[in-house]
């Protein structure tokens, strides 16, 4: 087999073999092939597409490249839940200790932010004393004992996809859908649940900006679930405004917590309490009415934050969640007005992401430091009516300085209109492997 | 600028500019631009295309990326003639001595051969003491002294094409026409010539198989000379069969001989005369008719043979190059017999050439060494009825351990059918800014 006619092949668009995947896949971790083959091969791909088949097979093969872990020591059906990432996104918070506290075990992976997008790690990293490394055998006891843990990913998980992630970013092949399918699911199946809800954002703040394109992705990746035997389900929602009002490490947990008593903003408990249904239909406790209502009684009788007690207490919290003492307070408020009359029509939320990235709230680079007090309190978003002048939002930090750029960011990040914006629901489409359906 | 937008312009099948292309070529010059990234956008153009225009750019940037070579000192209008290459291809040898006597100077750089290929210098250098490494002083002077010189390529020219068509050679974008075109073309803008007449090779044993390829590769170069101010003219001559009956260093340069003596085979003579008469066109001795009149009178009356014997005795010959003793006879020779009766239907020329090459007559690798006298005489071509055992070729080497493999190979070049091939005409087509004529 040679890769040049592996090459030749995508590049007039027919279809790739098993054994020629698995060649290009292992030939990329051993080095026998060369990046810039390799990029050849993702431009042709980006171009020319991968049926369902190729796009499973890319995944399977890029999940076998390394570790892989192994979670059938925890009895029961163990159910992972991914979101393609967004602003304000702090839903594993909440969802992790619904679906445990309604006995599926949840024994989560997450990662930390990059950019604009905040990661759960960081985010449990600001209860003192909170421990997101945990041995691989200390995970699995945990989640035996109190049905969840949640942890900072371990050992080498699908290094082919970190490779070639790596390329397609500085190879403009990033946009491709069976790509980005395949680099999220070879993860999650590396990870060992049984099964997997995706939360696929859509908007100006994901990374599919379309409805559409996000569909085609979340089929995509059901479709490989189904394909490699983990059974996946994927909720699309909206990601033009950022979810819930609070942004920044501390500032989210502590929303995540309303949610958890039962308060906190609609659309981030409209966001979480669907994820968790769904999480627990795929988890066997019924069906998804039943599931609604096992996650509303989660909410209603406590033990949904009883679960996130005592998930911070296993993993060495010093005080309680919600104990003032639990995380620090930013130093400097600085709160940011309407700069004129109007409806909000939209929000970019990049923009708010990256302003409370300058406040400290997330790392530009890979080793970059974090202030976990850092953030943005949302007074105000996509369609209300403001006057000039009234308070809009607060930026939270430790430093001064920061703020004028990042105000001046988030001021940037409203569109203020004498229109009112049409607004579409929150939970825009379910797929599984019986279709599309739309909301 | 940045190198992944100007890939993700080509990705979507948007049109690069000047700019884009300059900035591109510079960079991978410089190193600024990776090799992967180099890769993903070759793969781009191959599948998306690129437009005369940009075609001419992409030419224009690598023939500047080297040295030029100035030919102005030369008086007169410089026609440069290039070939893209097939089996028994020494048409260089006949042409370039006649257009000189006719009076149009011929300051040729020519390549050495790879693969099954020959290269013009190769042959030369079969000629006793004929130096092919002239100084670019000595070249022009020989020029402007006799009105011919045949150098191998000095200097470093179009650098940036070697590294693309390096990389090309390994990711699967070999195949794409303007990416073929620009890089004939971008040596030729930096070898000086005024004019430039193509020989586009179409059939089994070239590099374009069909005459619709073959076409549309002429049309790109002459559509690339338009645009750089070259004025180009393309003819697109049979390649299904090698060209003439001999092939390798020493044969070719005697089959040569024997051509412009007023003998040897018909096919040689043919492509070669139209050559020769569209450079006498390009370098104005009149029009095609006149010119063609002007070759056959080169030839009748002796002074295209006389300046190939000027050539030779100024680039070092020991001998006139039709004495006997001017080039090396092979010791072993071996006949080749055709293995039952029938028609030669067609000739796999690839693998002439190759056979051709495992006698002594090419080189492998850039650094294998040539046996001058080795090659192959063919004595029966497509067309011709043979008997069970008549001999249809005669091997040449120097080690007679070469010739079962060889002869294994020869005989399975030759499809020999109880059919006869339909024939077509040798010049399939002329190309010129006005158009397609086909014959």
């Amino acid at each position: 087999m040679r890769i040049t006619d592996i090459i030749g092949k995508k590049r007039d668009g027919k279809e790739l073999s098993t054994e020629e995947i698995n060649f290009f896949t292992e030939g990329i971790c051993s080095g026998s092939i060369y990046e810039y083959q390799a990029s050849a091969l993702l431009m042709a791909i980006c171009i020319r597409g991968l049926n369902s088949r190729e796009t499973a097979d890319l995944t399977a093969a890029m999940a076998r490249s390394g570790e892989t872990i192994d979670l059938s020591e925890i009895p029961g059906i163990k159910v992972d839940k991914h979101s393609t990432g967004g602003v304000g996104d702090k839903t594993t918070l909440v969802v992790g200790p619904i679906v445990a506290a309604c006995g599926v075990p949840v024994a989560k992976m997450s990662g930390r932010g990059l950019g604009h997008t905040g990661g759960t790690i960081d985010k449990l990293e600001s209860i003192k004393g909170f421990r997101t490394s945990l041995s691989r055998e200390e995970f699995i006891r945990n989640v035996k004992e109190i049905g969840i843990a949640i942890s900072g990913q371990t050992g080498n998980l699908a290094p082919a996809d970190k490779i070639l992630y790596s390329l397609r970013d500085v190879t403009a092949t990033i946009s491709s859908i069976p790509l980005i399918a395949s680099s999220v699911m070879s993860k999650k199946l590396a990870s060992g649940a049984d099964r997997i809800v995706l939360d696929v954002k859509t908007g100006s703040g994901a990374f599919m900006k379309t409805l559409e394109d996000s569909i085609e992705l979340a089929g995509e990746m059901v479709s490989i679930g189904e394909l490699t035997g983990k059974k996946t389900v994927a909720v699309v929602t909206d990601m033009d405004t950022p979810l819930g009002n609070c942004i920044g490490n501390a500032l989210e947990v502590k929303e995540a917590i309303e949610v958890l008593k039962g308060n906190g903003p609609d659309d981030l408990k409209t966001v979480c309490f669907e994820l968790a249904a769904r999480m627990l239909e795929l988890g066997g406790k019924g069906d998804i009415a039943a599931c609604r209502e096992l996650v509303e009684k989660s909410i209603n009788n406590g033990s949904a934050l009883k679960k996130f007690g005592e998930l911070a207490e296993k993993q060495g919290a010093v005080y309680e969640p919600w104990d003032k003492r639990a995380m620090q307070e930013a130093i400097v408020r600085h709160p940011v007005t309407a700069p004129h009359e109007g409806y909000i029509y939209c929000m970019k939320s990049e923009l708010v992401g990256k302003a409370s990235m300058l406040l400290g709230a997330g790392r530009e680079t890979k080793d970059g430091k974090l202030d976990h007090s850092a953030g943005i309190i949302l007074y105000k978003k996509t369609g209300e009516y403001v006057k000039k002048g009234e308070i809009i939002a607060e930026l939270h930090t430790s430093s001064r300085h920061l703020l004028p750029e990042a105000e001046a960011m988030l001021v940037q990040a409203y569109d203020i209109s004498s229109e009112a914006p049409q607004t579409r629901p929150l939970i825009l489409a379910y797929v599984d492997s019986s279709g599309v359906v739309r909301y």
